[in-house]
């Protein structure tokens, strides 16, 4: 172990964010601890996890140091560790007032932290009214922590083809990092702070009880996915769900383009974007095909209408699309070949500079372009084609980034998968349970449909989990990152 | 349809080829048809596709031209075309004496000639010797077929990679185009004739019955997998499942390097190799992990003993990697956790230069190091990584090539899936049809499984199964450039 330790004056960055993180989440749990009494719930966890919360957090911030301008391995190896150690502080009050194990209360919190939205909660009963807004706030914080990151860390590192997607959009590219940082903060808050505002405002207006409002709005915009009743949007009336499906698809689109369009009034770039475009064709075109099989294929207690059948085949959709992982219907009790259409939006993953997961709709594009001129190579080899994405023409740099981020995420999805259907002797939980956890998106099928709840699945499963969860939420490559020699010896150095 | 029909000077090398092809298997269809006259048989169908191979063979000979030397997207198209024409001719047996609908017995024909060996008979007793015996020497020659074309065309045309996976091995790409076939043809025959008898005696010594020996040798050598016995190799003593274990692993190693072996008896090239000896490794690792679950996990009517557990593991892990698809126990009854293994290796598919499908250890190697090192660029993006697989530098060129033929091979196995799991309304079967056929593997599991046929599938699922085994076969590329206007242009001008 000793060996391997990182030299502190090389992570000068990374204990002061973590400082300033871990005192915020403590500041906050001391908040829900006053809120929690005031409601006459006593939920000692919050007190624990402030205490630990600010104490680290000066701690961690007296280690570190603002100023410091961090390296390149500094910021991927940054970024991995407090996704991890975040999650790690966040499960306390579900461990200590949730009535859950440490390692559920750690899925919770990451699957959290994430946005992911799977649950190992079983007993929606036994929690009360802070321990269900601590896990949709964390979400919420999740959500717009990893767009931060996105606009300013990684889409400045480059990494799995992240130059494409942000860079000409928020102008903070060329300035030092803690600025850089802020100004993507703010502009992120200004746009999640309203959006979240109008949700609430909309579930409200269409009936849903006003806590519930409040959590599930601060659950939707981030793609998230918690809702603190156990049968998600199933138990609003239609209009809160067709609510859900407008805010859920904005929650699938660029932050950029939605500030333009929300903020600045400017509607033609959002029309004009290439993957915004071909994101709404690929929710309109599975919807629509969706419910036309929910339509013809009629099965024992479900005999939806024409309209029933088009909300829940636009609810779906768009939530498994956009991971965010509602479900306005059991959708583990359907026909498998409607599950398949749910199973195979699950991939597409919304667009980049959302808090979407999954591959993303322009990565695909991307791999698109590049598998028609590696065709046209077959025919052609010493031709110089160029890659497009609509007209912006694609780097060699891009092309090969995001090649390899379907790789990685390809390996990690299959070896999941195949370790997760050898320990729960299932295929279906093993590929949805892999499937889910890596593009974040919350629920599976079988037993852990979106009615359902991993708290039953072995330990060393919910391990992988985890792991996948938090993996897939960072773009895999600081997580592959950990595995390489290379990364410590450049900590060292 | 008038506007995209190449005009026919341009197809001078793919009309010669084809009425060579075409001539060849009417006369081994005549003498099949002699052979079951003798035998008390009267299988007409021989004697119907026989005066329509050597009436259209003679035909399109004279429409071709010898000596033509074809350009890249005729030697493309050629065989594409080729591969589709074959099976069309080759079904007409099957579908006059066989007692099936044309559909089957394509199926059945496409399923031969690509090796795949996934079957739509389901009466087993009402074939006759004849059939069985042009059921076998199918796969043969699709077998043989295809390594020919992958050491003078395939590698030639440098397309999907393999440039780096036959170029230095063959040494006759610099001669023109028919005297390159014919030398080639002549090292894969000598191979393949050696190997096929010694199987077959092998098989014989082993207590099977003689002209199950035969066809079974047949369809080891090219990774092809039919066999005359409904309960595939689960009919024979475990002698002969060793054997087919060891017949199975040579067919999946490089035929270049099994020509320096047996033919040249130089050893080291085949030892040294780093994709036999991954090849390896992953074969003993897989059927150990394999053994060790079975070992473990008895489930009713299967309580195998070590030597049982080792022997049924070797040779249907053998099976699925190499693309086989023989069964030595109807693995579809196994537990999920063991067929997962068994599905992984269905993916992994065996050495380059082999008659084995699917996407193949090389391939695996060259994606392993492109995510590898677009990982260290995250660190450090500009510097010059070399690509190595073993001890050789990997070229841009292969590298992109490899990344785009994993793409077409991802898209089409998940389109696939999605197509038939809507049609046949069942995952298991969706997945593990598409996986086989695309991989031409033969089984899946469910109803499709080892002992099971994909006889009762819907027409369009069986349709959409011929195309995916076509494509698969020839490397997807040649299909896809179907879809290219460009393709077609080029065919024109
Ligand atoms: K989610
Ligand atoms: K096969």
């Amino acid at each position: 172990m000793r060996k391997i330790t990182p030299r502190r004056e090389n992570l000068d960055f990374a204990f002061y964010f973590l400082g300033v993180v871990y005192l915020a989440l403590g500041l906050v749990m001391l908040g829900l601890e006053v809120l929690s009494l005031l409601l006459g719930e006593t939920p000692w966890g919050f007190l624990v996890g402030s205490v630990l919360g600010i104490g680290l957090g000066l701690l961690f911030r007296r280690l570190g140091d603002a100023r410091s301008e961090p390296s390149r391995a500094e910021a991927l190896f940054s970024l991995a560790l407090i996704w991890l150690l975040v999650p790690l502080l966040g499960a306390v009050p579900f461990w200590v007032s949730g009535g859950m194990h440490y390692l559920d209360a750690l899925f919770e919190a990451m699957s959290g932290f994430t946005t992911t939205g799977a649950t190992a909660l079983a007993d929606f009963g036994s929690w009360g009214y802070g321990l269900f807004l601590w896990r949709s706030l964390i979400q919420w914080f999740g959500g717009v922590g990893i767009l931060v990151l996105l606009a300013s860390v990684l889409s400045h590192l480059a990494i799995a083809g992240r130059q494409l997607f942000m860079a000409e959009s928020t102008g903070v590219q060329k300035e030092p990092f803690t600025p850089r940082l802020r100004v993507a903060a703010q502009s992120v808050l200004k746009v999640y702070v309203v959006l979240t505002v109008a949700c609430a405002v909309c579930y409200a207006l269409a009936g849903m009880p006003l806590f519930e409002a409040v959590c599930n709005a601060l659950t939707t915009l981030p793609a998230a996915g918690f809702s603190p009743n156990p049968q998600s949007f199933a138990a609003y009336s239609p209009l809160a769900q067709w609510f859900g499906t407008l805010f859920m698809f904005l929650a699938g689109t660029n932050f950029v383009l939605q500030y333009q369009l929300f903020l600045r009034r400017e509607p033609l770039p959002i029309v004009r974007n290439i993957e915004f475009r071909v994101y709404t064709l690929v929710v309109l075109v599975f919807s629509l095909g969706l419910a036309a099989f929910l339509m013809t294929h009629h099965q024992e207690d479900m005999n939806y209408s024409w309209s029933e059948a088009l909300r829940h085949a636009f609810f779906n959709v768009t939530s498994l699309i956009t991971t965010t992982g509602y479900a306005s219907a059991d959708f583990a009790l359907w026909a498998p070949a409607a599950q398949a259409i749910l199973v195979l939006a699950m991939f597409v993953g919304g667009c980049s500079g959302s808090g979407a997961g999954g591959v993303k709709v322009i990565r695909w594009l991307v791999i698109g372009a590049l598998a028609r001129r590696e065709l046209l190579r077959a025919l052609q080899p010493q031709a110089v084609l160029t890659l497009r994405v609509g007209s912006k023409v694609l780097s060699e740099d891009v092309m090969r980034s995001v090649a390899g981020f379907i790789t990685l995420y390809v390996v990690l999805f299959g070896a999941s998968t195949v370790a997760l259907t050898l320990l729960e002797n299932d295929y279906v939980l093993g590929l949805t349970a892999s499937a889910q956890a890596i593009g974040n998106v919350g629920p599976g099928l079988g037993e852990i449909g979106p009615m359902g709840s991993f708290a039953n699945l072995q330990p060393f499963s919910k391990l992988i989990l985890i792991f996948e969860m938090w993996a897939g939420r960072i773009e895999l490559i600081p997580v592959f990152l950990l595995l390489t020699p290379e990364l410590w010896r450049r900590l060292r150095s």
